[in-house]
């Protein structure tokens, strides 16, 4: 006879790419964003929250990292229509720009802050869903809006804890590096298509200058570069003279914006966009320099490429400049927590009209682990105060002193789990993080007293201790039932 | 020849059932959930954040309404596994209590706050995410937990500004509500499975008590009952003794827990199961008494149902007793808010063990709307003081003004669309709610003065005021470009 087979139980287990956070991972999460969005708030923008999900067609192929061409997201069909977890934030504010674009104010500035969802394979340190605060202003032409944003960026490092000297935001635009590419012969404004393969492999080549050094970057602007596993990358195939231009561009900065600027101007030639890229730039270190944010937070710096294609017009990013050590023990800086910069026609996708747009996205994940490592990151919350059980009958009376201590404010818990062994409850207030634990057997009871256990100072409770050697410890008052309150705000005073 | 056509462009519209959220709808939503986190925190939960995706295996079959089965969840295949957005936080946190069983506290208290996705139709109000906002105690097998559940609701309400008065929470139990099935001859505890159908219309009917009457359920637990647009519903076929039974037991309420459970005691005759929740009822009151949650606040009501397959023990919900008018102008009571109860055998789908869970989730729409209609919600935020742009050239001199104004705490913009037409940046700033306004055109800068504007003193601009007309106004001040802050300060001050 066949056997009945039981039917088989789910495994829990988090999806592939994806992970689940606890306690303080949550709420040092909370409290950075929390803390961003005040600078956000006081710069005048507005929060937005737009669903999870958009259609397909609104979200478009603006996936963000053209070098990621499989970079993909998570999409099904319904009823028709398809739909989709949102990538980033800011596909999903064009398609509000577009939408409620006769009712919004304009200029619109808003962040937003939530998860966002890549259907890329995940690796370590690397999730399918994760953080980002962004923040935008939409209908703004002026590089004016550019410089505010530069400038709240470093508002924001510093509200969450990041000193000055351990960040700097840089910036550069788009239209100067065209222009480079113009003088040094890889754009023709009249057929700006041609040579598109060219640019993209200098904008690579120059990405990679912390990395490859500028002998490996002259390389890759020109023939190629073989590295050291042997493999060989094509180069752009750049002459000399054209490689020492785009060169000159990426070490162009110097002392002061003003000064990188009058450098920039010499290198575009008489590149029109160039032109109006470094004017731009000037406009920028100008109107920072008026707002006192001077080289040692905001700095232009000619190297500075960001990956995405949409980008139109000045592009920034903000990099902590501190070292700390990677998996293999060695010193690094701990690099980019934030980039951005003017995108001037995702709007224009739903509308046809161009509409100015620029903004910053924060890498919530990468700045709370930068803020953890200088030990920035707000501490855990305090473990509740334990109040123990030694007599299932008096429940009442525990929850009562639980309620006591709720209404002075302070976080408090009855042990609710199996109370006969006592021992359970003293490793259970131990995981909790319990500063205190309370203690009342008949015998208190009949005195109206309570035990005070001070588990901060009465340091690692012994995994063996029996109630008497625990009661016997020097950390530990015997006060009125009366006094509870007052004796356990005593001792929380004095942890802290 | 052919013409070329244009690609069409794509509709920039939220999915359908999906809906934006702006300025005081995230702010105020956050305040109340800010608060609701306090009170969490105090009875010692700790924030949990799953991701928002889960497999399908793992949320299984518990979708939330049994009284819906064609509603559903959002899901997709990837790579061979079958992906879902989570429909609840429940099934998340039992995965969770599964997966981490070694390493978490036990018993875990835990609470979650965040979007919920539920693939069913939309309608008015009825949104395809939403948020919802639990706790829940996992792995305490007594009522104890139970009862802190439903204090901890009570104060949350407090908390967010519902008044002692506008709402209270009722408490029932699934056991007393078998008990009285058992003595009506509709459970019969050797065959469990028996009269399942019968259980679930006179549940039903219980679950309608307040539309119906007595005189509907009565029908409903009897033959049937025709409504009135002539539809017939079938009943549960109970002579009249049995229904009398289950009348009673709706009606068993008293003024006092204890009171009412004495009634309960008589009605569930020697059902073992029923006697058993009658204890459990009791010793909820007890334990509320002794913390001061007297019938104020939380009462034992047999009325209570909840519609969930999955509840094993305690029922709880809370509802707001004012009377607000619905969208046809009558008055009616606002209704529940929040509800929850005691399900066992979640975390048992996984590990095999019955693990004991009990919890709470607050609709946090419908509180939201709550804290709206009762003027209770968060102020919108105050709009930024608006510095306008005269003179395009000195935007590095509004720029400092602002940058003044927020080092003093206080939100503040400066105008980023064309400044020629000066009534657009009127009306801007009326759009943002702003407060304040500053000018400063090149006689004023010579000068080294201001004008600060009080919108709110000058009430609405009109559309078609000319620069020297609201120059004129009363609620307009010159002041020494150093005096900026304080003056503005003080105008803040005095609106508030």
């Amino acid at each position: 006879m066949a056997k009945t087979k039981a039917p088989r139980r789910p495994r829990a287990e988090t999806p592939k790419g994806f992970r689940d956070y606890f306690g303080a991972e949550v709420t040092q999460r909370k409290a950075m964003l929390d803390r961003i969005a005040e600078v956000y708030h006081r710069y005048g923008f507005d929060p937005l929250e737009t669903s999870a999900v958009e259609t397909v067609e609104a979200l478009g192929k603006f996936l963000p990292d053209v070098d990621r061409p499989n970079e993909g997201v998570f999409a099904w069909e319904e009823e028709g229509d398809w739909l989709a977890l949102r990538y980033d934030l800011t596909a999903p504010l064009a398609r509000v720009a577009a939408q409620y674009r006769n009712d919004l104010p304009s200029p619109y500035r808003r962040y937003a802050m939530g998860p966002v969802w890549r259907n890329e394979k995940p690796g370590p340190g690397r999730f399918r869903q994760f953080y980002q605060c962004d923040a935008d202003t939409v209908g703004a032409a002026s590089v004016v809006a550019d410089a505010e944003i530069c400038a709240m960026l470093a508002d924001c490092l510093e509200a969450v804890g990041i000193a000055r000297g351990d960040y700097v935001v840089r910036v550069n635009n788009r239209k100067v590096l065209n222009g480079v590419m113009e003088a040094a012969g890889v754009l023709d404004p009249a057929d700006p298509e041609r040579f598109a393969a060219e640019r993209g492999i200098v904008l690579r080549a120059i990405d990679k200058l912390d990395r490859l050094g500028e002998g490996g970057v002259r390389a890759l602007l020109g023939a190629g570069r073989k590295d050291e596993s042997g493999d060989f990358t094509k180069g752009a195939g750049l002459g000399d003279a054209q490689a020492d231009i785009v060169l000159a561009f990426t070490d162009a900065r110097c002392e002061t914006g003003t000064e990188t600027a009058q450098v920039l101007r010499g290198l575009v030639g008489d590149s029109k966009i160039g032109l109006e890229g470094v004017d731009e730039l000037e406009e920028i270190a100008a109107l920072l320099d008026a707002q006192g944010y001077g080289p040692d937070r905001i700095i232009i710096d000619p190297s500075v490429v960001r990956g995405l294609g949409y980008y139109t017009g000045p592009v920034y990013e903000a990099e902590l400049t501190f070292e700390i050590l990677d998996e293999k023990g060695r010193k690094r800086q701990f690099g980019s927590v934030a980039g951005g910069g003017r995108y001037d026609d995702l709007v224009k996708r739903f509308t046809g009209q161009a509409v100015p747009a620029t903004g910053v996205s924060i890498g919530v994940d990468r700045l709370l682990a930068a803020l953890v490592a200088k030990g920035h990151a707000q501490q855990a919350a305090q473990g509740p105060v334990v109040v123990t059980v030694m007599d299932r009958e008096r429940m009442a009376d525990y929850q009562a002193m639980v309620a006591d201590l709720r209404r002075a404010g302070i976080r408090a818990e009855v042990y609710l789990g199996n109370p006969k062994n006592f021992g359970n409850q003293l490793k259970y207030a131990d995981k909790r993080g319990a500063p205190v634990a309370i203690i009342q057997g008949g015998d208190e009871a009949a005195r109206d007293v309570v035990q005070v256990k001070d588990l901060v100072l009465g340091a690692k409770i012994a995994e063996d201790a029996t109630l008497e050697e625990w009661k016997a410890r020097p950390a530990q008052q015997e006060v009125a039932r009366a006094d509870l309150v007052a004796t356990v705000r005593k001792i929380l005073d004095a942890d802290t």
